[in-house]
């Protein structure tokens, strides 16, 4: 009986082979800075915990959305699947990364340490054995996450499961955080981004995530046939290597995109929209008394300008729209000889959507000139 | 530490449980001759055998995207993550079961018995125990089937893996019909349809499936969120039950639904795009020389007709485009006396990508009356 | 010369005539308190001032994209085209009217009186002679079309190119509304909408409007093929006449439709979720300690739940995303004996996008019982 | 009066000015044999024809879809618009060469010669003075076009409210092609294409050109806000001005785009494949047994490739779709020593919907090596 199956196992062997890969679709951010803007997912698990699809499958999601890298981080535990899942808690990874050195993108190790509020969960990065992690004392897995030289943040801090009434930062947070244990924390997960998380992040120094924590397909979450994302950390680095990956998440150098709006610090914001609308003078279409600027979105998320009371004085008083890949036509009345005669005009629009701070968004300044 | 476990597993087992369903988007056909139109997908798998999802994600799957019915039919005999997943062959069904129970769809046990060409691979729905179905000899997998009063139809019969110069009907193939053990045959199978498997099945009286035999997540495959659809089997059923299913496949009540095309036996589809698209007088639009009539589109699915010479010689020249949900005025000249002393006219069309045998497309009689 | 134009003429006039109409899309709401929910946009315009298409061209797009109402806009005092483009005020109502009766909707004869700030430009609908609206007084103006029995309302009280620093409430719009001629006010124009302009509306008791101001192509300034729609002014009534909407009109019986957002008072948005929203009991995936619901979307208008605080505390923590036509299973869990023995539950949602103040969403009850 | 109204004119003159252009998507092809790929329509109406909208929307549909040029074809012999419009033959032109200089884009000068069949209707570009084409005798009116220098191609074939039996090269057609003045033909016009015209202009060296013959709204007749396009001339240029415009209509220098189809000459569409689709090893998914490559679609526009006997025959028994900007893996498995042995592998597929004759579709090479 054995024999008989392995046989037909290997004529059967090119059902699966034979598979293309699906189709890569762009999703493209110009450098900023001089560093790549590589696209993360650092949070998501597979039926080896209590996900629903493969952790192969994980890799080909990815694959398929433009993403570079990105983690599987099952729960140590739970796993509910367990009576019909074997293998320890790095079998997923080990599963994952042969699917990801074949399509040429990245799968670093990680779990997730799941504990109830406080501390909540967290998730330790670029760990080496994610069994040594299963210890009753969870104070304990922290050290032996370190130990093993794991990136550490903080999930969902404001999760209404674990935290119904706000979000709160409690003294084990605290203790994590002065211990340095925590580096990072998510600000946006699954459905919600958390403005709290936010301010506490900038007023700390911490890394900031923003990640799916998929546990079902992400094709049946997110939208991405019609050009949605799942919630997405960008990471700004010298290459697509694990150490420098490692690197860039120690020294902040991340932003978050989330359901359309990109959160991060003023530094990293300020040259990525710069990087990412290209601002030229298009003279066939400027006169002596009006100056034209072709504004082209060399990226392939839409963005959005608003005019503020400085461009409004200035006559541009409506919404500039820039899908990805697009390009407009913003033109600048001169109304005065005064107006003539200068060089050129500055006016500020804020860029909708993109925030700095909980309830700032970033200012953009577009500079007329012939 | 077991119990340490378990512990932490009560307390965590809200987060699975929170989880709302998603939403289930309209995908509706009006009754047609009496019966309803049921949306099925006959052939899928999981990783339980060589899928890449857990088995109630095909539920989740199917209920979102509008369908009725499914069948789990692992392979019998390929079962590539078994170092990691246990279980038996019931299983699967098992596990998906409870969620369709649940989200009050269909979930019809059956298998996939797996062989190289002859005689390929054969689905057996409404199984009773699919371990059974394990033995080396397939005629007697077939029997094992048959006395578990399964419905057998033949997968894929021009997939190019196993018939890569043409589909052939062979010997192994007549024996399986002539002794009543195939009694319907896939006319369409994850991204091909089969002209010459239609071509069989009229000329045999076999019932007409199109499944989705998918591996990986319908949504990452198909375009649901665009409106794209899996291939499916429509199943003219008196009620959604398992007795009517079965009664239903067995009395030859099925059209398929291949990307945007519908295929079946003229007289279901005669029926099925009168109830489809309703046709009714439009006075307002109408004059003495001119009838108006609006053409509503009562289903999901987008309907275009074409002109035919008939049509042409009436002045109607152009295709008539009524997408889902919408409707369509379409006016026919009265060009002398003789026109207008005329009670009704009928204009002849063609229903595009609607067949009924491999390269005739359906007719629709438009009949324009005040 | 001529004659042979003419005999030309008659031999192609078959070219326009053959043309059908495109498809007119669903766009339904269901009743709300026993009236209609039409589809109008109350501000348009055409080549015949400044705008970029023909009358007829009006029509169609509202055919299509499902609205009921149109009102064609001239401007009165600003007619760019004038040199290429002659008739006199009414000539584009005229034209519009024979393609809306064709097509079975209504057209509103109109006339924007196009002054600079104060009092800026305003709309008057259900006028007789649009002509006489060309006086140099814009006092006079005003009078004529009250005479003339118009319904009047104030255009984009928000408009940057005539309020930039910020819109402004001025003697010369007290006036109009102390004399009764400002009856309603626009809170949504084109790309904008005006919180202040709502708060002024529900102080003074104004009809609130939102229309779309669009001179070009509105397929191609709003994705309507991609489920979007222009701003629209939703106009509860009895039957689709113009005496019937002139008095739903005057009697405020409105709401706005812009952006994805409904805007309302209290007392229509209410009952218009009850009706949009149906709610019933779901048993098959209810058990001793959870009652599910089904939530099903009966209009083409996607709706998304809020949590509030109240329903987080019984355990519905994530929003609840119903898109038009779907349906959307809803558990809660009955944690306790005191929690089972009550028989129902009503849990407060707040409805994404619903607004009955500047700053105010509305809330909905959802109530679980079995 | 009039000086009120100018007034009144001036103080306004900003509502128009003020409107930026909306944005312009992306529609690239890479060069081809060292010539730009130019997207045109070179038949379109306004108002001042038949048309329904103002030449300057007809510029702005053009900016916004991605298209570099266009031309203004009113018909010569019908203007049923005239009794509202003003304006001579040349109106429309001027009108849109305002507009189109303002966005850097091109439109050309033209006329629709419009009579009944025969001959039916033929386009003349590049004419100087659209006046002079206002004769009685059709065959003066081509002498005219001809003596201004015009490019001159006949329109929609194979329409069939002139040719309702079926396309049919006249006499008079035979005699136009013999004097030079039918230099091209469209094979494709707004919802339809005709392989007839194709074999004809294949047979007798004439120009192939698809235009959209649009009289209503681009953006309300094709839906461009998901992607789908008008029919489009592709015309293979040094540069994107007029003379060499002309000039690469007269070399024959075009292909055809139609509803996701590409149509043209073999010896075009071969090395357009080659520039649309880059192919390269992908060493990270090779194996010893497997060649790994990566293909990438560097254009706008989706390709599907599809399995031959001969591609078959080595295993490649899938569709490959690659759309627009996107990337896909295909492996080959080397089945035996012998295969292992050879440098390089080429596999033939077809390039879906890529037509070089009425039924033959473009082939594309596809080399595996390391």
């Amino acid at each position: 009986m054995k024999k008989y199956n392995i046989l037909i196992a290997i004529m059967l062997s090119a059902i699966q082979g034979m598979t293309q890969e699906g189709a890569r679709q762009s999703f493209h951010f110009p450098d900023v800075n001089g560093y790549q803007v590589l696209k993360a997912d650092l949070h998501t698990h597979s039926v080896f915990s209590d996900g629903m699809v493969w952790p192969s499958l994980r890799v080909e999601e990815a694959w398929r959305e433009g993403l570079d890298i990105i983690a599987i981080t099952e729960h140590i535990e739970y796993r509910p699947n367990k009576a019909d899942v074997n293998g320890d808690h790095n079998r997923s990874f080990a599963i994952a990364k042969e699917q990801a050195d074949k399509a040429g993108i990245l799968v670093i190790p990680g779990s997730e340490i799941t504990r109830k509020m406080p501390p909540g969960h967290f998730n330790a990065l670029f760990i080496t054995d994610a069994n040594k992690l299963e210890v009753p004392d969870w104070k304990e897995a922290f050290r032996e996450a370190r130990r093993q030289g794991a990136f550490i943040f903080w999930n969902h801090p404001g999760w209404k499961a674990q935290q119904p009434d706000s979000a709160r930062w409690m003294p084990e947070h605290q203790m994590l955080f002065d211990s340095g244990y925590m580096e990072g924390i998510e600000i946006a997960n699954y459905e919600e981004w958390y403005p709290s998380a936010l301010r506490w992040a900038l007023n700390r120094n911490l890394t900031l995530l923003g990640n799916s924590d998929i546990h079902g397909a992400i094709y049946q979450q997110y939208e991405v046939h019609k050009g949605k994302h799942r919630p997405i950390t960008l990471i700004f680095a010298k290459n697509s290597t694990l150490t420098e990956i490692h690197e860039a998440l120690k020294q902040r150098r991340t932003a978050v995109l989330f359901d359309g709006m990109v959160i991060g610090r003023e530094e990293w914001l300020t040259p990525m929209i710069k990087s990412t609308i290209e601002v030229n003078p298009y003279p066939s279409a400027s006169t002596e008394s009006r100056i034209t600027m072709v504004l082209e979105n060399k990226s392939d998320l839409d963005v959005m300008l608003y005019p503020t009371p400085q461009s409004i004085a200035k006559g541009v008083i409506y919404p500039v729209a820039i899908p990805a890949r697009s390009k407009v036509l913003l033109s600048l009345r001169l109304k005065d000889d005064e107006m003539k005669a200068m060089p050129s005009h500055t006016v500020q629009m804020t860029v909708k959507d993109w925030y700095t701070k909980e309830n700032t968004t970033l200012t953009m300044d577009l500079t007329f000139k012939r």
